[in-house]
């Protein structure tokens, strides 16, 4: 996790000089667009169009190659057609420009041949060492330097805000629309870059660069699938570091995964899952909306960052303080009580027809009393329960409008908490209250639940960066077990049940006594040496579902019991199963009460390798209560993830129930984790289900699993 | 549900004349701003300043009382303080005047004395038959007519646009936040409306009254919470019979109900669950936020209605169009395959880089070959298995914006199927597309995500309309059972375990066969004649909790087992529960498989009878999968909440399980809907926990069943 950050790309977004190459004197069309662009926006470098059939493009002297041109430009553009990329990528690298991006389409988008060719100029770029941009893409803006180098929309209206949002979208149409609907919100740019089929650059390594770029003070991304996954958290890690929130619109979440999976861990998780595990694991907030993406960007440019969850709401409507309590409980944030004393000091000023109960309603009194509001936030501020304030003005207007912004930026420069509004008057009767909230650094939203869901993104972010920092002092459990890996090396079948528990035990796992008998003798002695009753189940890898292949016999009382079991057992999976390899059948202790969940391990081939937890049994795919982790999990990880689950109750003790043994789930959790990074190269999917969590003191028992492994 | 509609509020919205009580001159004051406004906005009518102080105010003579009025107006206005509000309204009772808004705070909102006053007020309204909107409130405005009636922001501005949105809150200051907020995005109004404390007309009798008017096209409510709930129903049916959306901001929702219930039924529901049952059942379209009601309004003033739920995607970005498939499936709505026919007349015409497939990517191909989009929407458009079609437009801009938007308005004329746009070019850039559209009825949306949101609720409505028409041809089962509304007469304690099983089996719900035992020969001579195994359970509408008061045996496989269980059962109870009132000792069938669900009755104080099913047992109360209607329920209504639950893949054959006996289900819930109905004012609450779900053909069957009294 602590690897060098990516590659520098200031010059990409900051070229000193560009060559565009298929550069058109047509600015209809595409590659005529981005000379233009480039000047009509004041772009400040030096413009080298190259393209043999002119001799001037849009003003600018035009060169038959770009090996003609005079001096070596930082950034190419390639807009001629596929077929012609190869030559012109290995002429730019030949050249020696670092950064290039390849407007053109016709390549992994539309079949084997584009994808063939795709792989060609990922061979040219590595080979001269040229950080590409696209094929497939809308180009780049860098919007503090005026450099728009792409076509479309966004490059051929006005200049957008200077701001300190960084954006990159792997839709080139789509990511621009949203970057002209933020700024017509009043957003600003750093920088945009659309990348998409990133055969070089990726959306990960922009988030990288963006996260090292001082200007930069929030990351955008709009993300359908990256390729380099298992890099997210380690470039989330250094986002958090820098103080930099990651917004993320994942989109792309509703295929059908049509890959076989063994496991239930493997169903139930999927890309879409692993996303959200490394997303949560490094404080990346989700978005799903543009208007979302512009609210978050507005709250956390304010630059403050709350202690805790625990919010003060102020507000002059009753109606709007029920709609943000509401919305506050709703995205995790607390409303709770403040000190005895603050509501103490807050029922002395505020009108008996108010309440100085969080949420504070100081009713529309302000208007016979402006000085009560200055004194009621002020003990607000200063209560230490209230790690954020918001305000709700209604659609207060006018002069009185102003008074109050004024004052909420006053008040807000004398503390660390963050103070947010929510006020819905019309622009043009609060403009200047407007002007001066902004100027303040006092973030606006049009509603309370926009304001709610802001403070909430705001307030997760924080909560990720203290969780990393202590997570950065915890242990990690490391294990080294040869054994286990041998147990994979070459396999390509399923591990049985009783080789699957074999393989968890080699880390720590409890599992069941058991013994895997091979006759009838047999299975009466193990019996009798584990204790009846016990269970009998067929042991096979090509038997996936034991019990429907009555594979299995439980409550087994004495030794007539399990000889005839063991008989029945076998006829019953050869009658099921003709062909099955059929090891034995394992004789088991029998194992009561406690709460069954299902732990396993996912190893992907984007993510890598994680670890999930979850409701076990039939309710589990109903449900779908499960949380998974990229690997490796501290303790604090391991623990945050069990309590995520909706069914922590259960383990908890609800409803009068004995509470679980949920420190040894947490020590199961890291031993899978552990596991999991140690057969990284070996094993694809595991399932430990069920996974027994008995009364606390009783520790957890592997009830029964499931191994596949990693088949090259 | 045949009532016939509530009160005419034409001449509320339209008065004639206006008497304005306790006016002042001073247009800073509450009291001063309603004769400024009705003036400021162009009120027609004429105005009467009421205050003995004044001969004239704002240019509008003034009389000394309403009485001294020249004429009887139409509507009064109170703007005196509470103490003084009982006279005022007397003598605007007297007058005649037959509808009157009170401002006025300082009544059940302030506490014991403000409560009185209030009730005083309502007595004096009922006395005289004037409806009455407040206390407590900030107005109304009448858009069409310029009857600006009432104080704040939003009376102080310009007049809002005329349009088909009428809209009832009982927020004053966050109602009209809202409405500002929807007027800046473009929406227009009819009528406005803040109810305050509703002493008089509610919420409810405002939806009703704009399903009546004609130039309502869509209702919207702010609501905290309603008096008159059981009516939601009825009035919601009349919204549906006139084909206006009602659209609904419900807020107030996190409140801990502080209300001891002994039911899981009561516990599970409480009054959110009975709105979100009545809004579902009337197709009454919940909004979260501002931004919905406004995207809501724009989809359902277009006025069509899909036919269902198959949504066609046509997108010149394939990013947008990824997105919008995940938000129409996140949304329920249906984004297949067209017919084999449509997808080959679409290949002929679309690059090869496009999609042929839906989402239909039709590329940026369109910039050299318009006629090619024509061409394919048609095709789309008249595909049999296309309901609806959205247009993603990304940021067209400029002249090829405008002939789209004129295209796509041309072929909206052609067909009922409504089709909707998600288009985020910058206003001034497309400015001639979006008004075209918008003049020819075809909705915009900034983004896909707000785009397929609101088609999901068009088409909600769509479908609850249908299945409303489908409702009322089915008979709704009524039953009489005198013996059961005995057994609850008069009783003031629960009903022990067999006198609810036995109220139960009045209306025909499957139960345990059992023989209520008062001593130990009872017990085996009951158990000898059911047949063993049998269970035992003690009965004492004491005892809640049998199983923790060690009063439940089960598997009791012979008489010797049954006598010391009898005495066990006995014995326990009595040390747990020493004072209890024991009915005896339950000898019950032994019953084995099925699912285990829980079915019940709560008997709301402000809805009338509801029914309830969910999943059963300790996962009940972790998931909360319960669904709720309100009585009576039809079949199709009974199958519907059923089919809602999360967990009816368990019943619908899940992993190989056996399909269970769904019908016999839908019978129980039918039957606990007359129960409910039959003993409305009876029983308050009622669990049947477990109610076993057995295989197809094989019943239903309670388990154990529990039965509050209604108390008075």
């Amino acid at each position: 996790m602590s690897k060098s950050p990516g590659r520098n790309l200031e010059r990409l977004f900051n070229p000193r000089s560009i060559a565009v190459i298929g550069a058109s004197r047509n600015v209809q069309t595409i590659s005529g667009q981005p000379v233009h662009a480039l000047a009509k926006h004041g772009y400040a470098g030096t413009i080298y169009p190259v393209n043999p059939k002119y001799a001037e493009v849009g003003g600018h002297r035009c060169y038959p190659a770009v090996a003609d041109v005079p001096e070596v430009p930082d950034l190419a553009l390639i807009l001629v057609a596929a077929a012609r990329v190869p030559q012109m990528l290995t002429e730019v690298g030949r050249r020696g420009i670092p950064f290039c991006i390849i407007f053109s389409s016709g390549f992994a988008e539309t079949g084997e041949e584009g994808r063939a060719l795709q792989a060609q100029i990922a061979a040219i770029a590595r080979e001269y060492g040229v950080a590409v941009v696209g094929p497939n893409c809308q180009g780049m803006i860098g919007v503090t330097d005026n450099v728009y180098a792409g076509f479309g929309s966004a490059f051929s209206g006005d200049n957008f805000r200077h701001g300190s949002l960084s954006m990159t979208t792997q839709s080139g149409g789509f990511g621009y629309g949203v970057v002209i609907l933020a700024e017509e919100s009043g957003l600003g740019f750093r920088h945009v870059v659309s990348t998409g089929n990133e055969v070089g650059l990726t959306t990960t390594d922009f988030i990288d660069w963006f996260a090292q770029d001082p200007q930069t003070k929030v990351i955008g991304a709009y993300m359908e699938g990256v390729k380099d996954a298992h890099r997210l958290l380690e470039v989330g890690d250094r986002a958090l570091d820098a103080d930099k929130p990651v917004l993320i619109w994942k989109v792309g979440n509703t295929e059908v995964g049509s890959r076989a999976a063994a496991s239930h861990t493997a169903n139930l998780g999927g890309a879409l899952a692993l996303y959200e595990a490394a997303f949560r694991q490094r404080g990346m907030i989700r978005v799903r909306d543009a208007n979302e993406l512009i609210d978050y960007t507005k709250v956390f440019e304010s630059g403050k960052r709350p202690a805790g969850n625990r919010v003060a709401i102020v507000t002059i409507s009753g109606g709007g303080g029920i709609l943000m309590a509401d919305q506050c409980a709703e995205s995790g944030l607390s409303v709770g009580p403040l000190t005895a004393q603050s509501e103490e000091r807050l029922k002395a000023i505020i009108p008996a027809f108010g309440s100085w109960q969080n949420p504070i309603d100081i009713t529309a009194g302000i208007f016979n009393n402006p000085e009560m509001l200055a004194q009621a936030m002020r003990i607000i501020v200063d209560d230490p329960t209230v790690d954020s304030i918001v305000v709700i003005n209604a659609s207060l207007q006018g002069e009185i409008a102003t008074l109050r912004a004024k004052e909420l930026v006053e008040l807000s420069r004398t503390t660390s908490k963050p103070i947010l509004t929510a006020w819905s008057a019309r622009e043009k009767f609060a403009a200047d209250a407007y002007r001066a909230l902004r100027e303040g650094g006092v973030p606006r939203f049009a509603t309370p639940v926009a304001c709610a869901k802001a403070l909430a993104a705001l307030t997760t972010f924080a909560q990720a960066q203290r969780q990393r920092a202590f997570e950065r002092t915890e242990p990690v459990l490391t294990l080294s077990r040869p054994q286990a890996k041998r147990m994979l090396a070459g396999r390509v079948d399923d591990l049985a049940e009783h080789e699957a528990k074999a393989l968890i035990a080699h880390y720590g796992i409890p599992v069941t006594r058991e013994v895997l008998a091979t006759d009838r003798a047999a299975a009466v002695a193990a019996a009798q040496a584990i204790g009846f009753p016990v269970v009998l189940k067929v042991q096979s890898a090509d038997i996936a579902h034991k019990t429907e292949a009555g594979g299995v016999r439980v409550g087994l009382a004495d030794a007539q019991a399990v000889e005839q079991a063991y008989d029945a057992i076998l006829a019953s999976a050869r009658a099921h199963a003709p062909g099955a390899r059929i090891d034995g059948v394992s004789v088991q202790e029998m194992v009561h009460g406690g709460t069954e969940l299902i732990a396993g391990v996912q190893n992907d081939p984007l993510f890598g390798p994680a670890v999930m937890v979850g409701l076990g049994g039939i309710h589990a795919e109903v449900f779908k209560d499960v949380s998974f982790r990229l690997a490796p999990l501290t303790r604090s990880a391991a623990e945050s993830m069990v309590r995520e689950l909706r069914c922590f109750p259960l383990l908890d003790g609800a409803r009068g129930r004995p509470k679980a043994d949920v420190d040894a789930l947490i020590d199961a959790l890291l031993a899978l984790s552990a596991l999991a990074v140690d057969l990284k190269d070996e094993l694809a999917e595991l399932d430990v289900n069920p996974l027994l969590v008995r009364e606390r003191g009783q520790g957890v028992k592997a009830l029964d699993a499931l191994a596949r492994p990693h088949v090259r």
